[in-house]
């Protein structure tokens, strides 16, 4: 697993041998983007799970539930999690009739399923999403909704990716994306390395390139959609997508249907992480704010279907 | 003069002897804020003036020229430094009479009345827009329109603390301001100084607190406005007049006469500053995007007059 907060400038990978490390990451932002903690969270369980000592099912099982009960504690906006979550505990108990050692396997192998399905959902969610998209059209993104988010390809990413594959002429660009950067840290670096031209711009400067008519659309993905809708996304998305419905251009989500939440009506019921507010008064280590300065400081913002082109 | 890049971790004053140096500190922003920059220019004129030595009239006018031509090429959008080479240039051309040394000691007057006249516009800007504001309202504010951006008080800074002053009890938004971080770094460092509740957001953060309605009302500074009200300010300012059309709260803009530009009728005519790249890829010393991006860094926007509340 690629160490997302070393990106762009250390390239460095970590190995998880304890779900227990696998949940930490999550919850630090080692991994990230709703689609990779759903894969990452079905294979830190799997890996749970094959270190329990069993004798029963029914001990097996509630040694898994505990592990399950982490990861829920780690992220609660992103609902790829509790996705992934619940797909392994019904494995669980479908199998009751199972051995121990078989559950294992079957958990293994069901966590790897997850990554792959995500890898082709990618895909074609690309090929579909890239219809939308015309040649030499200027692509504002925002967050990181790559390969680095989900398990390959990326969403909206994905859809970008498609599209310079189609038409080798798209521009992209990148908001920076605070607190966390994942903009200027990660989506440059993933367009970077597949040689898609990208410009770096402040969150502030979103504004200043739709209105001065250089954006035709604007991509991003999502961390939990609701029934109806409405889309909590990265910290800033509503603003895009307020800016893009006042300048007449379209805001397209791109997410797989694991981040639909059809329990909940719409995108008032959805949880915001409030996130520690170091990450607004440091930028990595250096501290930017007076001290005793109060702090919000929200994961993710909610966007109205009705500012989404669906 | 305060160094503002070193704020708010650091108080460092520099004293400076070349109208040079004077000039270079308004192109690296260790003087910033329109009303500011205004007064250290006709400051720096007046000293460089000083050391001039002319035998004539002529000669002195001349030289003078030359200096006028420095400040003039520091900054592009701030109309205050534009409006106060005029007005030291004017003054020249009225005492053509005059002996070289009475110039000189006019030059250093005038400067003083500029400095003088800024301060006592911001307590009235503060008197009057504090009417707009009710009791207990929450304002969302944005860059650093306060003592630092001027000679003393501030313009939207001066409307919050003569709110603050008549009913103590409002509270302060304040928009972390990338890439130059004023917001976080200057006007958090000014409203903690006189105890004015104040809670930093990053700059996306915006769309969240209005949207959820824990904002009142926004206020900002402005850096040139045209003839039909348009104003160019920092950039992410027109963003955040965006917001609040959307969600219908008001928007208002404190500035004094000087920042007005009735020689252009729209926003369409005011220069935009293009500012360096390292601004956005760095954050302080330390780089947050790969080698080799693109980048566009402007450092203004124009917000329309139609959203802005006269």
């Amino acid at each position: 697993m690629i160490d997302q907060r070393r990106l762009p400038l250390e390239e460095k990978y970590q190995e998880y041998s304890d779900f227990r490390e696998v949940a930490e990451a999550i919850k630090n932002m080692v991994i990230r983007g709703a689609p990779a903690i759903g894969v990452a969270t079905a294979m830190g369980i799997a890996l749970g799970a094959s270190q329990i000592k069993a004798k029963s099912y029914d001990e097996l099982k509630d040694k898994i539930e505990d592990i399950l009960k982490v990861f829920e504690k780690t992220r609660p906006t992103a609902v790829n999690l509790f996705w992934s979550i619940n797909r392994m505990r019904r494995l669980i108990i479908k199998n009751t009739k199972s051995e121990v050692e078989v559950i294992k396997e079957l958990l293994y192998e069901e966590s790897k399923k997850i990554w792959e399905e995500d890898g082709k959902i990618n895909r074609l969610i690309g090929f579909h999403g890239a219809k939308l998209i015309k040649p030499k059209a200027k692509i504002l993104t925002y967050c990181n909704a790559g390969s680095l988010a989900t398990a390959y390809y990326g969403t909206a990413l994905g859809v970008i990716r498609s599209a310079w594959e189609k038409y080798k002429n798209i521009e992209v660009f990148s908001c920076e994306t605070r607190p966390y950067l994942q903009g200027a840290r990660l989506t440059t670096w993933e367009l970077l390395k597949d040689n898609i031209p990208v410009t770096l711009i402040t969150d502030n400067t979103a504004g200043y390139v739709i209105s001065n008519k250089l954006i035709d659309l604007i991509i991003t993905g999502a961390d939990r959609i609701a029934a109806n809708g409405d889309t909590a996304n990265k910290i800033g998305t509503y603003t895009l997508s307020v800016l893009a419905k006042e300048n007449k251009i379209p805001f397209f989500v791109a997410a797989p249907t694991s981040t639909i939440d059809l329990s909940i009506s719409s995108g008032k019921e959805i949880p915001i992480e409030q996130r520690d507010e170091d990450e607004v008064t440091h930028i990595f280590v250096t501290r930017i704010a007076p001290f005793g300065v109060k702090v919000i400081n929200p994961a993710f913002d909610i966007t109205p279907s009705t500012f989404i082109l669906q």
